[in-house]
């Protein structure tokens, strides 16, 4: 890599939310979020912009949501209901786009409401990180970029020289990483390497909790009247500008760059999308083309024949048992990963968990003085609550 | 493969216990043993012998053990104590090996006492899985092997003829499995492939949850008196044979052999054990030379210079989350795995579940009118008690 977070985090949508049902995720999101605010406060922009979410349901969708929701509401999270009348006038939407023939074959769901999330937005990923190696660097670290992390060292304690040591009767540990040939040594290491984790993982038997999948994002010009007026909408937010939107069914996803007057499309598939790790994960024209397309233009006809103009893929480091990041420790190793694609959303708390684990602390302490205990996300205490508000 | 059970299986210790804190492994093991009786009782022999496990503790260690196992002795489970002394002169055990400077070195613990497990001991693995193949002939099963299964078959429920199909937005399902290049269709397909499950699944977007770890066997001959007479020590089962033994630290593990008259010697080593996908997993003699030797003689001086006469390895299909096998349903698909070791000893209660996933059950009967709760050993709502007893 070149630099910091050229990865697979360069290559995000940059989308953040702090509404969920889970503690687990509401803790790790809303105090990093609220640190960005700060930080961007301070005089870093980070490129926050609450633009908002916006998920468009049909009842029945919302129906089931509704339970979790009112418990959500009760704890304070904020949202907005818009009509189906609204969302026609704002937004040009097909409301009815489950009802013609592609809309039944494609599984569709009208647009009865939407849900609207003032405290939703977009974030400026490279700044995140970059703002991340300063701090870094300021604290005395320091950096090497475009060297290869080969191999994790294990070492006894005791070395006897004895050939193929050492044996499982040795007390051993991480001592080190070989880098491009030479062994960086140190008290702890720390592997917080993303979807690469388990190349350096596997050899020393230790999990990863996590597998690599494919995410691909496609950029649309607001190349004309209907698209650029769907880009500026009024009434979300304060930017003028569409909120991230979120289709009923299939969940395909519409950002909005007012900078660079695009949308990015995207849609996260689950079911046959292998599991598979890529250096450099191609995005796929059909994907496009017979994926998102239809399903976009039968809601906004505004889309009618725009096909992108850019696109990439990254890829996701995915937990399949609970879609919580795991930071844990196992002799002199200490293991962050496993965000399963909400890791910007919650990387200033990851980052203080995987501190406290350093340092040995039970409870971390985030951002707004909200305390975590550090073995929740732990692999033998792993207390996560689960998120009743899936869509 | 040429036969049933001849990938990981066949090289199995096939050991079994029912003996466990936690009511997940009990009921597994317990009903799936009691199967296994009844099947051999019936007059197909399973080569079920209950020579019993014997598991050696220093006084610390047994310690931290005596809560759970109180708790589990008020549930009704059996077990002995026998005295430091008594094992001293039955096994000629050496019940002080921690305290020489090589003891310290290895960090071994002394043998304070020994906890002998009556219901437990080893079984004919080869004859078990032919049980179960003769059984599902007579159902009238039909079995292929030597065949490859190359990949599963996804399709879409309503074929389009869109280049690339199926897209996310059509329904799509498992339909069944390439084999050798001919599509085996079926209403439901069953992946049960151990290790290799992760090769099918991963290509589909499956997760496995278990990863490949190698586990080593190591063959010593009883040739020579003083092993014969450790072989055929009276007075802890009805065959005179030493129960299955563990030493107190590292847990290697003597499984002895009355009808080849050797004793088979292993580790199943964490740390520093990668996680890899072998075939043809291979043992290593410096394991039994320097990792397993030195140990078993420190504690046993009767095999002083005893060398493998045979040796091999097979692979583990490890749940680093909670060690218990998944069974669960998703688009045609049943993947059954994941048993971590333990799958032998409780292979007829995950059939049987396996069984209730198949026919959209929401409890499994068990052998013995036990009842499970199918989710409980699925992923969405997964319950699994957690074992306390480990030793």
């Amino acid at each position: 890599m070149s630099g910091p977070g050229r990865g697979n985090t360069a290559k995000s949508a940059g989308m953040f939310r702090c509404f969920f049902y889970s503690r687990t995720n509401y803790y790790l999101a809303d105090s990093s979020i609220e640190f960005y605010r700060e930080v961007q406060e301070g005089g870093f922009n980070l490129g926050l912009k609450w633009i908002g979410y916006l998920w468009l349901f049909s009842e029945n969708q919302f129906k089931k949501l509704e339970p979790s929701l009112s418990e959500m509401e009760k704890r304070g999270a904020e949202y907005r209901i818009h009509s189906k009348e609204e969302l026609r006038d704002k937004l040009e939407i097909n409301v009815k786009a489950a009802e013609t023939e592609e809309g039944r074959i494609m599984n569709l769901e009208n647009v009865d409401l939407g849900l609207f999330i003032p405290k939703a937005g977009k974030i400026d990923v490279d700044r995140l990180v970059e703002f991340y190696e300063a701090e870094f660097r300021r604290m005395g670290g320091e950096v090497r970029y475009g060297v290869n992390a080969e191999e994790l060292v294990v070492e006894p304690k005791l070395k006897l020289g004895i050939p193929g040591e050492p044996y499982f009767w040795q007390e051993s540990r991480v001592v080190g990483v070989r880098v491009s040939g030479k062994v960086v040594r140190a008290k702890k290491t720390i592997v917080a390497a993303g979807v690469w984790a388990e190349q350096l993982l596997n050899p020393i038997g230790i999990d990863s909790y996590s597998k690599p999948k494919k995410r691909q994002l496609f950029v649309v010009k607001a190349d004309r009247d209907k698209l650029k007026k769907l880009l500026h909408v009024k009434g979300f937010n304060k930017y003028d500008s569409m909120p991230f939107t979120i289709l009923p069914n299939p969940r395909v996803y519409v950002r909005p760059d007012l900078d660079e007057e695009t949308f990015w499309l995207g849609y996260a598939d689950d079911f046959n999308r292998p599991f598979k790790l890529e250096d450099d994960p191609q995005p796929e024209e059909n994907y496009y083309r017979y994926g998102i397309y239809p399903v976009l233009t039968a809601y906004f006809p505004q889309f009618a024949d725009a096909y992108p103009i850019n696109s990439w893929a990254g890829q996701y480091a995915i937990n399949s048992v609970d879609h919580q990041p795991v930071v844990f420790e196992e002799n002199g190793l200490i293991v962050v990963g496993a965000a399963s694609g909400s890791g910007i959303m919650k990387a200033d708390a990851i980052g203080r968990i995987a501190a406290a684990v350093y340092f040995e602390e039970e409870e971390a302490q985030l951002y707004g003085d909200r305390w975590f205990k550090v073995s929740d996300l732990g692999i033998k205490q792993r207390r996560i609550e689960v998120e009743k508000f899936v869509i």
